[in-house]
């Protein structure tokens, strides 16, 4: 496993930043054309709630193209769940533990092998704080195992989490404190969860990735320079991550794409932007109008992008106002389903009867 | 006094939304061209560290026009202060201070006459957050002096102080909630600290602005429909704002503007972005070089902004990553300003000693 | 309704603070010898999980003896509550809702007439925090139903809910903003929820107090000097307190007392305290083995608290080490309570869909 | 090195518990008579604000007696930290990084040598949250010395810093998150920051001991197990910590002693308190008047004890009710020490233009 996989060249290739496969793979077929890419496969099924995509990238053509490690990728997407609905909570919580399941199985992991559930992000930071929230509310039993008498353990695992914190406040890699402590504790799998970027502002908050490719170097809301995957820490690694936010760099980049499809319209005349409901000028969309609009040199729309984002340009983001209370709701989604594929057919208050 | 005084139009026409009347006004410059706006005067001086201007808008024609009500507006623009420098934000707070006592003398506010001052917006959303935080770090005497021997007193300003909190989590306007605490307690003047927003990123947390025109509906990055001001409060109002979010439908529009822009450079041999130091192409700026762009209909704009910023679209902000410890250093700097203007020729440890 | 009903005479008197009138009952039974206090009435219903004391306070000899304003007292009593079982506390907040009707029955509140629920406490320190934390979790409606039409509207109840801080952040008296939002807002009835003071360790967070009798100047954790009931506001005030501390001077002088209870055993040999399960001596408790002790002056009691107490003596707090998560819990219990009791007969999720 | 020095049996004999070496001396001193303890030495300097005792702990038998590891103990006593001022602060701080740094000097650190700091405690509890906060406010540099060319590191150490949290919280020891960091980074020594029990309210958010003998189990606020010192982690461990609560056993058992003391008055006529400026009667201190007390029975104090503090009993702490601002003013005590100390001669602000 290589520790890069071309999401640089992919950024800079198309502008656009995404930790999600899913949206890489929508990005090619979009800019390149429908032809499907070699060595990636997608599959799809849809639930009352939620669709879920799964894509598998086999090849190290098809990854280095998306930006992404070959692996397994699993898209929840349940755009209800801004809703703020519980049921529909309770709903993808099952999925997301069902899914979740499967990528553990998938890494030989037993019923009662130990997993190190880590929260990354910046606790200080609203959008990148989703992976501490979920460490505070996530079911920690290793201690509680530990002393108790063995006939008592049956069927439970033993669960430890901790938050890492980021490099500005640590002045440690995150990945180094979680080879550290993974190792000492002799953990048999480690779970990350994170906030990530999307392409798409309809995405946030309402849609869950889960991997098995771990984590690596600029991806999430936060800087990670070391990767956080098997090869580095010895056990395999799961991702679990929602997006919290869209590059700014993203969302002026794809407003200048749009303008540019307006142009090439009339050839692609059954182009319809599969991401939203807002009412458009369909005959625009449909390329029978065109729009004014000559193709922008890339370096043009470089220096378009960077005058309006200096200073900050690298590190501004996009997110809706409320998003203090969307990372609070996916938080409990995410919790709640860490709990239920843990302890297999256990329920929480039994585990706290049996331990305490 | 009227309650609206044209933002919304001003919105409508240029997709953009600044709380800044500094930027209202520049960009009626940069849209309409250069002459001056009828009853608008902007007055410019430097300082080591800042640029304070004192836009006055005298007539309601330059008010409807800068969507700004009619009144004193100063900002004091300091760049440096992303450079986290202590003796520079101690130099900012002492310029704002002077400012503030300005502002104060023009309310016809006495040396001992209460204030109330207000932390506008929500505590739980970070970049809404300025004014609770400041209200927090604020020095309140009003209780002190009230139980200290009239002889104390001498000098000291009453300051009291509230965070009303928001609509949504009080079902209160927030204007009424003032109204009842400045009455109820008989304060000479009502002094509120608010998040903004800006048209430029370059202005986040850099930028200070005070005004006496008071609070008006869809201003700052909350929402409130009802004005706070000398008419709806009674007493004096006086706002100071820092820009903490640009709104995303603002960046999407620049940068299509500036797509623009280059297409009628030639026109306009001499136009130069002032607000950025990226070094773009400067065949680019001059006009030299054309952009291949047509111009684009307001309508085609509008489904483009809409596109990229769906399902959130009114709601979405920009804000740099590093948000939380940006607004925590002008916190310091806003709570600091205000500890001086209060009590002038105080020292803060005398003040306690004096009531303690 | 006076504004003092010798709370400071019954604590000089037994160095006891309780804001719990069945507890200042307790103590005088226990002190004063078992006749019933003259005007004061004490029910007892159990419950499955729960025991429900109404006290009630008819005359003002028996207010003065108290320490507590004339009126009525319900005290749910729930030791279980410790046991983190959301069962349980669901059905101890819908106990305390029952209890809650009946108090807004009494008060003359109408199903429709609007609440203004008051959060006291200071939101920085843990113990005095319930109050904020109740209002953050409850579901706020006035500002939902003021913009739906009228027809949606009946059944449900225009609630409001502010945190107004404590004396010492705002230079206000909470009293003083209460008065004001509620006279603005026109609000039929005031809540206050707080945190109290009790006598007993037993009793942190397993014990909710309802009352009428607004909230009295020295009572819960904070410090405050207006009374907020009837008189001050003009409208009903409901008080719901749970104790969260126990004041150090109690715990010091309960140890004294209970020295001295076994000295004088012999005299009272039916004497077992009821606030305990602990393993004691059953000679000791049942008087037949003297404690070796004299009777100790007041003068000297007073001069023992005072030597361990210095120099923080007044403001000295006991509470369990785990408090923030049992203060979680409660309010889990009083947010829940309000919103079923508030909302007769519709569920949370319909309230939502009616109105947004 | 053991992995226990009697703790237990010094509080099971004496009722109190402190974290304080200071306090286990003077317990001793008052309870078992004037004479030195065998292979303990206390020497005492004053500076304008503040006392230092430095105890030194020579032989296992002092060692066994006070329940305190052979060691270095030094301990500053400021109570006029208690009265808010900058400047005493500042000189409080300077004096801690002095002691300070005689101890790294003695643990053989190099002045580049890479120290790991570790902020102990539950961040969710205000009294325990002390470690966490220090670490927030600290300058780690570690992760921006390995970015810079190695002639711009000269006379800057590399400093790393970690929140572990607690037991109940991550499932894993905090002893065992720290082993797992410290070996992976490579520091040269560990500085741990906690938050401890005192015997005196006085002593609470006003006094810093500095140990070199690391954690013991059972020591701080919180419940360890797991030693953290030289022999567990390979490398020098310092504690630095500082009492935010008294234990209500402590309080309660105080209470009772003065009680004997008063008895026993007669025989030790020159007995007074050292700690506190309570206005006592002086005829009571001196022994001149008699308490009228018996010599209670140690069993007959554990069930007054228990009485009291059920069910709670091992964890009812005490503080002060403003626990949360003191602990604030304290941290920026202890973290200004630590910066001060760690970049000897090198001024903050110079660090980050270096580095930045």
């Amino acid at each position: 496993m290589k520790d890069s996989y071309g999401e640089r060249e992919f950024f800079e290739k198309y502008n656009i930043r995404t930790d999600l496969a899913l949206e890489s793979h929508e990005v090619i077929v979009e800019k390149e054309g429908p032809p499907e890419l070699p060595g990636v496969k997608v599959d799809t099924e849809k639930t009352e709630y939620a669709t879920i995509s799964r894509v598998t990238v086999e090849s190290d053509l098809g990854a280095q193209m998306m930006g992404k490690a070959p692996g397994h990728y699993s898209t929840i997407e349940a755009p209800i769940l801004r809703e703020h609905n519980r049921e529909v909570q309770e709903d993808i919580a099952q999925l997301l533990a069902k899914e979740l399941e499967w990528f553990m199985e998938q890494s030989g992991l037993g019923p009662e092998d130990g997993v190190l559930v880590v929260g990354l992000g910046n606790w200080n930071a609203t959008p990148d704080a989703l992976g501490p929230r979920v460490v505070e509310n996530l079911m920690v039993t290793r201690h509680l195992l530990e002393m108790s008498p063995p006939e008592l353990r049956k069927g439970l695992r033993p669960i430890a989490a901790i938050s890492p914190g980021v490099l500005g406040l640590t002045g440690i890699e995150t990945g180094e404190i979680i080879m550290g402590v993974s190792e000492r504790i002799g953990a048999k799998a480690v779970i990350c969860i994170d906030a990530l970027a999307s392409r798409s502002v309809e995405r946030l908050c309402s849609t869950i990735q889960i991997s098995d490719t771990g984590i690596n170097p600029g991806a999430g809301v936060g800087n990670r320079r070391l990767p956080i995957n098997l090869e580095t820490l010895g056990v395999p690694v799961i991702a679990i991550g929602i997006p919290t936010v869209v590059h700014a760099v993203t969302i002026v980049s794809d407003a200048l794409d749009l303008l540019e499809k307006g142009r090439i319209g009339n050839e692609e005349t059954d182009y319809i932007p599969k991401r939203t409901e807002f009412p458009v000028d369909p005959d625009f969309l449909l390329g029978r109008r065109q729009m004014p609009v000559e193709p922008i040199r890339e370096q043009d729309k470089r220096q378009l992008i960077g005058e309006v984002l200096e200073p900050y340009m690298g590190t501004m983001i996009v997110t809706p106002k409320e998003i203090d209370s969307l990372i609070d709701e996916v938080t409990d989604v995410v919790a709640g389903a860490l709990n239920i594929a843990f302890h297999e057919g256990v329920d929480y208050d039994e585990v706290f009867q049996y331990l305490s």
